[in-house]
């Protein structure tokens, strides 16, 4: 990826996570990245291209804090609660990236435009929690019977229901965790523990 | 209630769930209750009072179909069950009701004056169903380890995040509420299947 663009996609995250994306301009974002709005332009033709590349730069960063601090013994189970629990922690970059996801999704109610790119993106989030869940029952560490596609919708949209609470301030960083983490451990308990 | 200030906050409502709030003038609320803008300024003093009473309007609202259809027959479980599912239901005032709410819990992000009023209709409508798990459970029709506030965070978290998807016609109102189901099912099992 080119640096320029990059810094595009950054400043977009950044300017969606401060002050919301209805009224977001295009100009201000190629400011803020030290381009020209020529060129914001050259790459991602119109607003909604810009929104839809803000949308997969979102997911990709929270694909490398998902996995960051993933150690060769974690469990299959480990990985997919840490990759849960990653969407809701005290540092800047998570909490820019949530805000600006919060927004989109809330945003793609009234702009019809936005629902595409948002659904293909949530898709891909889906699928990787989807993945983690038949990973783990693979290693016979959660049940078989637990249907991985459900499964990810469900835990999914619970993060995003506690992270609307949680960046509005009404519940806090560790009981939104401790939530998140009561709901894996109903939903999908340990079979390892449960059969030691 | 007066007549007109039920209007005024209908008119909120609706105008909330059509255009969102961050482009809301009470002049466009007044003209649309067909009130002055004096009037409305009397009763709710500013548009952070406004917003306030919209929420606490659109929390009643939601109270009344929630319980919508409850018969003498059903269960305390049963109540529970309806009173989550009466929120994700193809119906334009059930629909209008969650966009307002979605767009309130959206906007409280970046406008910290709602978070004090959105943190209080959260909080009581988190109570209600508590409520209504402590209900099912001196029934015998649902296991007493469960913490009922914790259970009901978690349930209406899911709900408002389902809900986010299902307003932007991610998921299908039947999904959506067979995936609140499953989750029902799944964090409390019905105690008087389990024992017949």
């Amino acid at each position: 990826m080119s640096t320029r663009r990059d810094a595009i996609l950054r400043a977009s995250a950044t300017a969606i996570a401060e002050r919301g994306i209805r009224g977001l301009r295009v100009t201000d974002v190629a400011d803020a990245a030290g381009v020209s709005a020529g060129l914001l332009y050259y790459h991602f033709r119109d607003r909604i291209g810009l929104l839809e590349a803000a949308l997969n730069h979102i997911n990709d960063r929270a694909r490398e804090y998902r996995s960051e601090g993933e150690a060769l013994t974690d469990s299959a189970r480990d990985r997919l609660l840490r990759s849960l629990l990653g969407e809701i922690q005290d540092r800047p970059d998570v909490v820019e990236n949530s805000l600006a996801w919060n927004e989109l999704r809330a945003s793609a109610v009234y702009e019809e435009a936005l629902r595409g790119p948002l659904a293909r993106t949530t898709a891909a989030w889906v699928s990787e929690i989807a993945d983690a869940v038949s990973q783990a029952q693979l290693a016979g560490e959660v049940a078989g019977t637990i249907d991985p596609h459900r499964a990810a919708v469900t835990m999914t949209a619970l993060v995003e229901g506690l992270s609307g609470r949680w960046l509005c301030r009404e519940i806090s960083t560790d009981d939104a965790r401790s939530l998140v983490l009561g709901a894996v451990e109903t939903v999908m308990p340990s079979e390892l523990r449960r059969h030691p």
